[in-house]
């Protein structure tokens, strides 16, 4: 109950912060900005920022910890691979979007595309995301792939998701600084308008957000429990087959992987690493 | 063998990356720039990069993985505690003369300190790292914190040690950024000039470092064995008490945890915890 406690104070934290860099984005580009639009101009880069943040960061660090919510513990683990699966879907187009938002800009204005160690980062995120999606999909939701290449590629898996949610981070960080720098004139950056100091609170609301889902989604002890886990495969006739897969043998004896939430989890590696 | 094999792979990368960084920097600040000196001029600000890229990110990243280094596991655990603390300490003293040649800079060029984005999560970061340095001496090498303590701390030693590593990196990627747009005129960074692109590239070198290093740092196959593990306090008449602790128990039977590299190691999360 305390670790729950523990759990609902951290997810807390991250959905407040989230939601208050969506704020903060959208207070941005409409407030000290030139709002949104689809011409070309301005407006238009300003997608950028909104669909990264509520999308690409948001929706990915929602993604990422989905299956650690308690409340999703009674759905199968199958709907909620499609609905991880589906969130980090959402992710990646709105990464499309704000990218073809910052290409359409750029080309209208006469800018360069790709000159910035930002968008050699970005473009190389989205493409690793994207490569990892599909991954993902072809190993976890397609029926045909064995087990033991799924257990295989867990860690992988996960490690990969992590690394490229930071760095998606890392990136915005990084536009936020080309953008003040670039955008505000007189006063510049280095005379602290109140707009660099409240994008400067955005960039700081983000680490927040990211290093509380890092946080959230490395507990060992806030995994979806092993006895509500089902490993579901679509057979190939396209029914369903749906194998429980029991609690594991080892609960280690001495009180270091005590289960505070009363379940039984499960402890192997291999188990451990197809419950991500 | 096979694992071994793995991990020497990963560890040279490691290498060769976080030494091309440093040969990266060098090659910047010297070749592109004006080199290094101490008189409140370009020079001193170059030793920002310089130290950063050295210390604060290559000592940083080796200090974090010198325990899974096999060549070290003949060394008791107290040694190589010393060795992660000694190599952490010297990364932050580097970081402390890179923030002074900057801030030195610019006070006598007249630019305001703490403006920008980069330089908050600078601050922040520097100063959550002596935190952690403070804290994990007072916990683990200062002999009269108890067990429980120590195994409860560690799991939030190593994620804040591997958030601060990556946040270290994301904060110089700002740098760079910033530095490119104020250091290039004509041309300027959207021009793409040579020392743009090799810059871009330098950026490109860290987060691959930074990436290869949390892969080894997250790899539980890779942990010191616990059968060479010692934990070793200074008894309070300041002499050497060590206790060796056996390999535990929970061989888990499914082959997930099989033990290339030959070694028992131990698997409860309270020792696993104490092994980092």
């Amino acid at each position: 109950m305390e670790d729950f406690r523990r759990f609902a104070v951290a997810l807390s934290a991250a959905a407040f912060f989230g939601v208050a860099s969506i704020v903060f984005v959208g207070v941005w580009v409409s407030h000290y900005r030139e709002g949104v639009a689809w011409d070309g101009g301005p407006g238009e880069f300003n997608w950028h920022p909104v669909l990264v943040v509520s999308g690409f960061i948001f929706l990915q660090g929602l993604a990422i910890v989905v299956y650690r919510i308690p409340w999703t513990w009674r759905f199968n683990k199958l709907t909620m691979k499609f609905v991880h699966a589906g969130l980090h879907l959402l992710a990646f187009i709105f990464a499309v979007i704000a990218m073809a938002a910052v290409f359409d800009f750029h080309n209208a204005a006469g800018i360069p595309n790709m000159y910035s160690l930002h968008s050699w980062l970005g473009l190389v995120a989205l493409t690793l995301f994207c490569l990892q999606l599909v991954l993902g999909v072809g190993i976890y939701l397609i029926p045909v792939t064995p087990a033991f290449w799924r257990a295989a590629f867990m860690p992988l898996h996960v490690y990969s998701g992590l690394l490229l949610f930071g760095s998606v981070i890392a990136v915005a960080l990084m536009g936020i600084t080309e953008k003040l720098i670039f955008g505000l004139g007189n006063p510049k950056y280095k005379d602290s308008p109140p707009e660099a100091t409240f994008v400067n609170v955005l960039g700081v609301l983000l680490v927040v957000f990211g290093a509380l889902i890092v946080w959230i989604a490395t507990r060992p002890a806030w995994k979806r429990p092993s006895d509500q886990v089902q490993h579901t495969l679509h057979t190939e006739g396209g029914g369903v087959e749906e194998s429980k897969v029991g609690p594991v043998l080892s609960e280690l004896s001495d009180g270091a992987d005590a289960e505070p939430w009363g379940d039984v989890r499960r402890r192997s590696g291999k188990l451990d690493d197809q419950d991500n």
